[in-house]
């Protein structure tokens, strides 16, 4: 029977990849509509190529520069484990390539869901949703297989033994695999979100505000900017966000399996497949999912909404059956806990995304306070956005705290000093939150297919009909965007927090290539680095939270998530005012634009964009990257502690803010669009979409930013154990 | 030469009081201007003391009942120290009586300035500052007292033994006399923020933008509460703040002193009275400082800013110079480290406030690309001034940090385990930055006595003359006060720091009241409670950073700051929105009011901002309290540590970002104002009132209000540690 479960995960990667190819050659074959359709489309699918060619260009000079240097600390100073410059590069790889995919799909998709949206509602669902599955079910797919292409090339090329610490050391050299994929997702994610909203702010001031055409016309130049950006940021950085949760959900689950159950060969051998097995179930289950979502024409927005809900819940609930089977089938002890943890999980990410829906939705109060608030002109509705956005970290904060309290005690038996099976609960209820994502990620990558879909139909003028329809997939993509933030940013944390808490086992591996036996605890007591307990570590490194080192790590993590926010949204500021003196220069070089006899100059607008997303996301990569290394230099192990979880709980109550907030005023515009408060070109409409605008670069490029931030400083602090050990201060 | 030392703290609290007298006196005999001068004072004067009444109303019922809940809890239950319910009350008495006077004098002193302005800018600077400065010695004066007689009374009935544990009994007890203070602080810091704000806004929004009568108008009916608010919130608001701080940093620098040097009887002694004959040489100092500023006519704002600087600057540098005489002169051990911990203490409270006023001047880069961006439009504008207040956490919180290390590394020769001397190094620090507080506040006080002189010489017609004397002492007000808030949020940090550090000692004593003789760390070691070192309490309840209570407690930290932040800032948009019903209600049913001929009823403003104020606080209030009980009831002490560290550094970043952002909106208004990117009414300066109106509740409710919320939250966990040690789950 057990032998029968290691197949589930690599077959898992064939059926999800297999289904992508099948998604991507039927939507191919659908009718990509009429000349003007298809030329609309080739504009974003060239305009989207030609910042992915770029992106690509500049990431891999610094990937080729980072792995030589790493090539020096693993191969030349044996600071780092032999494998991390290939992991590297090849996370790295992968995940460019999911979103290569994503946005090839994506692209291709709009003018065909355009096309399909002009005779049936369920037609143009079909294509849009699966098109956006074939982003989902590569990312897992691509995911799942370098997790266990390089478990597996590792694990055969090390020396056998008995010894427990042999799992330890393999997934611990697995965890630097995530380096490369969280270093491109955050190229995709803060590139993509400058590039987004700096095409979106620019056209819509120049356009709708100064111009006063309306969006998504044709003579906007930077109307093609704004319609790639939509893919950039939601379709290809989201996707490479998720891309690193679940890669590291997934090893750190490995590792901290490996360490719990050091102790036994076999049972530290089933941990550690435990997490591959069950996201290869849950890749599955999310394929079956996927093949759930249909609708009929009669059945509107609701229908469409309840559709894509059932199929994820289906794959949630299986999910957590299956994952109970596979816990018991392979004979681990405690299973019953692991697997309470696992669900605790699963709830987790629910119930984040439904308060994020709750706050931003404008079928709730709060969105819909600050529309009303919105008939008090622009600083009462951003006063009163900022206080939704504050409030409504609440419920992510108590629902990840719980799932924090639950995931560590139900598999310790709430012995809060069991740290081993604790925190192993606590990387499982990560995995159990993305062993899904093939179809939450589906139902994100969704939204901008029909955004854009909703963009073609307008720029080539078809009728209302088809409009109607897009507009109707546009406003539950909206809804889907919310959730799917909300469980970007919940799985993250969780992500993150998983490894933090791998972190120690790095160090213990890295003492143990030192030749470092024994860890002397003081008053004579020393204890072999390789049974030495979590606790042990904690007194030994004095990561006590009263120690200097560490509040001071705290503060400066809580500075870092500031100070990148601070960064990022001033980067959208700088490159839209950019784009905003582009299309000013176009409209007043070159009148017959406006006139609709010339068309404008989109690529120009396409490179400002992307010219501007690669030059502002230096400096908040910059200080992603660096804050772990410094700290780890002059605080030492404690202090990088210390900076991680600080950067954690700012980070994560700052990015629900900022989602949120940005969330609420763009639907509080919308609800105002709707005809309320006045409706639009009213006082309160025109208050409200200032509000949107501010919103922009909260929810779509810093808010989601900072997901990479907390999972990046991480990883880096991972990669850099040995050299914090070796050379830090204190 | 010792016990001559002993006098100068007594003699200080005396000369301070004497001198608050004397300046009081000298205030009442100048000149108070002609009838409609006095008219408005007495207007002002009158809002002002029906606020103060409303609010010791409240405040009286409060205090009582809770003085009740702990009556039983010591005297009852045995959960607490004895002394409570009588020092909670005597804290909340004198700080309130502090509030009284200054704000008696603020409002007696207006119309005197501005009167004294008709004639010359020193007699206005005179008036204005020592007045100020009669706010600054009551606080100081009234807090050294308290801190003095409290522990001369405890210490004469305390049984002498020759035992260390005896003064750290008795200095941990009178810890719970911040409590008082804590509370009155909340009470007048968050509902004076609420207060000025909901007056600000409502005055404004119906007055300036919708009627367009200018500011300061006296047909606004809610000019009189806007002129009250000013009063409210920067004076009895920022004097409660800094008087808790003040309190709170030296009475846990005596805790801590005593606990790291409890060995030695003599030593600990010493140790103890140090912080308090200090902060006697600082009040000295302060005197002295005061009684340098002056202003010749001709210096103009530059000159009074030199003057106020020096002042402050000379009372800052003699302190040091004696603080060092005073630790060798005791005789403690490692005095130099001591010394060097107290000097970065006051290094810090300059860099910080220094650091406040580069982000927030329109002579620096921030503030003027906002007034840029404003161009732009109101959205720009406020992008740009999240940027800016975002990345201006840097400076601060490196600052905070660089303070940290050194103030702990610098008595404990940077063995970073040396907990005893290193936290009493962190405490003195502390106290150094805030020894000179009586200049410092007075520097903060003037600034709303100038404020009020201007509204009083435009509410009186008064020349041109006086009006540009009043803009000149304005200006310069608006300068102390950036630089004010900065230094308010720095000592409140290092100041909530220290209590956090002393919380450990409370636990220990409580242990011992509990008849706790041993501490068992595991593995057969038992430790004596009263010889326990800081890292044994950390090991014996697992307060290391990844144990689940502990991460836990630092996530709901975090939130607890966004959710207090969240609630002020809504609470703000709540009673600004019932004060512009009033406003407009009121034109609309007495039109003689706008026509000049019939006076409007000031009062039911007065009234409705003052019933607001009382009522928003309670949320808020509410959260503050209860989060550290409730987490510790559940998570134990680990949860609560983390709680505060979490809320320490996430409250202390958002407070930075809240009131520098207000700040730099603030200051590109003016600067565009002045002239610049267009002048008054052009669509910049539109923006700019936009950003300006959005930071009014940032900088001047959300922002201060932090400083009490990570103060009262440790205040609270001393105070409820029986509790938590007695009933907590985990």
């Amino acid at each position: 029977m057990t032998s029968l479960l290691y197949w589930i995960a690599p077959l898992a990667v064939l059926a999800a990849l297999a289904c992508a190819g099948t998604f991507f050659v039927l939507m191919l074959r659908a009718d990509p509509g009429n000349q003007a359709m298809q030329r609309i489309g080739r504009l974003v699918r060239e305009g989207a190529m030609s910042y992915l060619s770029q992106q690509y260009r500049v990431m891999l000079v610094s990937f080729l520069g980072l792995a030589a240097v790493f090539a020096v600390l693993a191969w030349g100073l044996g600071l780092q484990n032999d494998w991390l410059p290939i992991t590297f590069l090849a996370g790295g790889l992968f995940s460019a390539l999911a979103g290569y995919v994503g946005m090839q799909t994506a692209t291709l998709a709009s003018p065909r869901t355009a096309q399909a949206a002009r005779t049936s509602l369920a037609a143009a669902l079909t294509i849009a949703f699966r098109s956006g599955a074939v982003m989902g079910l590569v990312v897992v797919g691509l995911g799942l297989a370098n997790v266990l292409f390089w478990f597996w090339l590792i694990d055969r090329v090390t020396p056998p033994s008995a010894d427990g610490a042999r799992l330890v050391m393999i997934t611990t050299s697995l965890l630097t695999f995530s380096v490369g994929a969280s270093l491109q997702a955050l190229f995709a994610r803060v590139g993509g979100g400058i590039y987004t909203k700096a095409a979106d702010v620019g056209a819509d001031l120049v356009g709708k505000v100064e111009t006063g055409i309306p969006e998504d016309d044709l003579r906007n130049p930077a109307v093609i900017a704004d319609n790639v950006g939509d893919n950039v940021g939601d379709v290809a950085g989201m996707g490479a966000d998720l891309f690193e949760s679940y890669c590291g959900s997934i090893l750190a689950a490995a590792a901290l399996g490996a360490a719990a159950f050091h102790a036994s060969p076999d049972v530290q051998r089933a941990a550690v497949l435990a997490p591959m097995i069950i996201a290869g179930c849950g890749v599955l289950l999310s394929i079956l999912g996927i093949f759930m979502v249909r609708s009929g024409d009669e059945a509107g927005q609701a229908g469409l909404l309840s559709a894509l809900g059932r199929g994820t819940l289906l794959a949630a609930i299986g999910l957590v059956a299956t994952a109970g089977l596979v816990l018991h089938g392979l004979g681990l002890p405690g299973a019953w806990g692991l697997w309470g943890a696992l669900a605790v999980g699963v709830a987790t990410g629910m119930i984040v995304g439904r308060s994020t829906e709750y706050a931003t939705s404008a079928r709730y109060r709060p969105t819909l306070r600050i529309a009303e608030r919105a008939t008090g002109g622009p600083a009462t509705a951003i006063i009163a956005g900022v206080g939704v956005g504050m409030l409504s970290t609440a419920i992510p904060v108590l629902t990840v705290g719980t799932a924090v309290l639950l995931a560590f005690g139900l598999p310790s038996g709430f012995d809060m000093t069991a740290a081993g099976a604790g925190l192993y609960g606590i990387a499982l209820a990560a995995v159990g939150m993305l062993a899904t994502l093939g179809i939450t990620l589906a139902c994100d990558a969704y939204g901008p297919i029909a955004d854009n879909a909703g963009g073609n139909v307008e720029m080539s003028g078809l009728g209302p009909e088809a409009r109607a329809r897009t507009d109707a997939l546009d406003a539950l993509g909206n809804t889907t965007a919310a959730t799917g933030k909300g469980f970007a940013i919940g799985s993250a944390a969780l992500t993150a927090l998983a490894l933090v808490a791998s972190y120690v086992e790095v160090i213990r591996i890295e003492l143990i290539e030192r030749g470092r036996q024994w860890l002397e605890l003081g008053q004579g007591r020393d204890i072999p680095v390789a049974e030495a307990s979590l606790g042990d570590f904690m007194l030994y490194f004095d990561v006590n939270l009263l120690a200097p080192q560490v509040l001071i790590g705290v503060l400066l993590g809580a500075m870092t998530a500031f100070v990148f926010t601070g960064l990022t949204v001033q980067a959208v500021g700088k490159a839209a005012a950019a784009m905003v003196d582009e299309v000013r220069r176009q409209f007043r070089e070159t009148p017959e634009i406006l006139a609709g006899t010339t068309p404008p100059d989109y690529a120009r607008c396409v490179t400002i964009s992307t010219i501007g997303a690669q030059r502002e996301m230096i400096a908040p990569a910059v200080i992603g990257i660096l804050a772990p290394i410094l700290t780890g230099l002059v605080l030492g192990v404690a202090g990088v502690i210390g900076l991680l979880i600080g950067g954690l709980s700012s980070g994560f109550a700052l990015a629900i803010f900022l989602s949120n907030a940005g969330g609420a005023w763009d639907n509080a515009k919308k609800h105002i669009e709707a005809g309320h408060f006045g409706g639009k070109n009213s006082a309160a409409w025109r208050a409200a979409v200032i509000g949107d605008t501010v919103g922009d670069p909260f929810k779509d490029t810093a808010g989601p930013s900072l997901n990479i931030l907390i999972k990046l400083m991480s990883i880096v602090a991972i990669m850099t154990a040995g050299i914090t050990l070796a050379w830090s201060l204190f």
